[in-house]
């Protein structure tokens, strides 16, 4: 039996414009190194994390509740020493909580002999990512645990599915270093909404459904557009709409804030204009001497996996 | 140059279940037969129309609205007898406005020597239709008109697209014997929803257009609910429940009101079911001494044509 797992759990991109925690996609090589050593006894021990400061009470730590959720489930008392490394800073609106939470099931599966198939892992994944967000939110668990571009169609029950990207798709990632907690940016998004907007909405998220599909990179920009977080959290960002701006008149087929923000995403049709677009972004944030992280990627087709 | 035109536009169905005011497909044979013949002065004269009481003034009359749009746009000043066959009645919410005036735009744009592309001829079909739902929408218009499963991703600007439809779908048309006035179904609508269950329409908007794209019924089945119309508008279909449960219990794998209503519109994968659930409604309409319409047909890939 394996005495110890290290898998790699990808960040990812929820929302992606119009699907309001119904859409998120994985990103490359952004994540967390999650690794699991077996215990003689039945305790999980979170160790010290790099690249982040995370609880170290099992109870506070979405990793853990993701792995004790897939115990309970087992029945198992395996205990386990937890390392997580994070490649990105939590609270980027990558999915960060997402990705720890993915991590650890699929690791802990392993380490357990593999007696779930990984989209049976979500609802533990889930269980943790709770944690953080406080209600199910699957739109960046689903991408990290499964990969490629995953949609949310309904939460109870559970039920989700992948759609096919363009190969030739290519994501700016755009983070400007202020912290922005989801649940103050849940906090600003209204309860209501006119069915007007939310006619627009859906008649965008059909749209982008269509557009992937077909690799119809027109109708791909047309769609990516949003009535409901945008508006509300843009306000968060530090020239959100400068950036937007510049992005879009490079070349860029859709640009969205990335969950919660600040992060945003631009997509290119090809990895020139994107390198581009990075260039001129890196200039607007010097001008005002704030720190930008920046990450060019293409739609991860791969969930966690053993690394 | 052709004196005299006869095309027949399709009747459709419109929402689809959760893809209200967005999206619509057409069916086969019920429509307009729509005759147009040259005058030698400017008048557009409408004839007495065969199956439906249908307004003889012009400018109240969609099918004449529609052709002045046209004839504006063009600055022309023919005249023409316009004629209408209806092959089903008004009132069904199967697009009876809708086929009226994309027929008439079609055939006076034959009439007039086909100066315009059909795709170009939408919006002055809308400007016909718009009479009867007082705004523009295009949901049964643009399937009429072109065929197919047209999805409206925009209204301003107006941008739509076709999906895909895989071959084997069967619809099953149920229309009772009650007329149902689409002003008074809008005005059942509420103005706002909540978030909630904005996201819930548009997790299942997403997921019925991948449905199309993968022809995958089962998914298809689980897409086709409503939290926006059918609540409200269902009390306006004598038994609506009772036949929608006997339809899903004999393998609909989707069932929904069509428009506005009174008609329903059940999905089957294959014709046998469809049948079979055609006698078993007659059955429910039969007991309660209620007249029921009932039509077989495939999603239409056809819209307007010479015949």
């Amino acid at each position: 039996m394996l005495e110890k797992v290290q898998v790699f759990a990808p960040a990812s991109v929820a929302n992606v414009g119009p699907g309001y925690d119904t859409f998120g996609f994985a990103i490359e090589e952004l994540g967390d190194i999650i690794t699991l050593t077996k215990r003689q006894d039945d305790m999980l021990k979170i160790l010290p994390a790099e690249g982040a400061d995370l609880p170290l009470e099992p109870e506070n730590n979405v990793a853990t509740v993701a792995i004790q959720s897939l115990l309970d489930h087992l029945g198992s008392e395996q205990g386990m020493d937890v390392h997580i490394k994070k490649l990105f800073k939590p609270g980027s609106g990558l999915g960060s909580s997402a990705s720890s939470a993915s991590g650890a099931a699929f690791a802990a599966n392993i380490l357990l002999g593999r007696p779930l198939k990984t989209p049976e892992l979500l609802i533990h994944a889930l269980e943790g990512e709770k944690l953080a967000s406080g209600s199910i939110h699957a739109d960046n668990v689903a991408p990290s645990l499964l990969g490629g571009f995953q949609v949310m169609r309904s939460y109870e029950p559970l039920d989700i599915f992948q759609v096919p990207t363009p190969d030739n798709l290519h994501v700016l990632i755009i983070r400007p270093d202020v912290e922005v907690k989801t649940s103050m940016a849940k906090g600003l998004i209204p309860k209501e909404m006119t069915v007007k907007n939310a006619r627009e909405q859906w008649g965008n998220v059909g749209a982008l459904i269509h557009a992937m599909h077909s690799a119809d990179f027109e109708l791909l920009g047309r769609s990516i557009t949003d009535r409901i977080a945008e508006p509300y959290r843009k306000q968060l960002i530090p020239q959100y709409d400068e950036v937007k701006e510049e992005a879009m008149q490079l070349g860029s087929v859709g640009f969205n804030i990335s969950g919660s923000g600040p992060s945003m995403f631009a997509l290119f049709k090809d990895e020139k204009s994107a390198r581009v677009c990075q260039k001129y972004v890196k200039e607007i944030y010097e001008k005002t001497n704030q720190e930008v992280m920046m990450h060019l990627s293409k739609i991860n087709p791969n969930g966690c996996q053993v690394i």
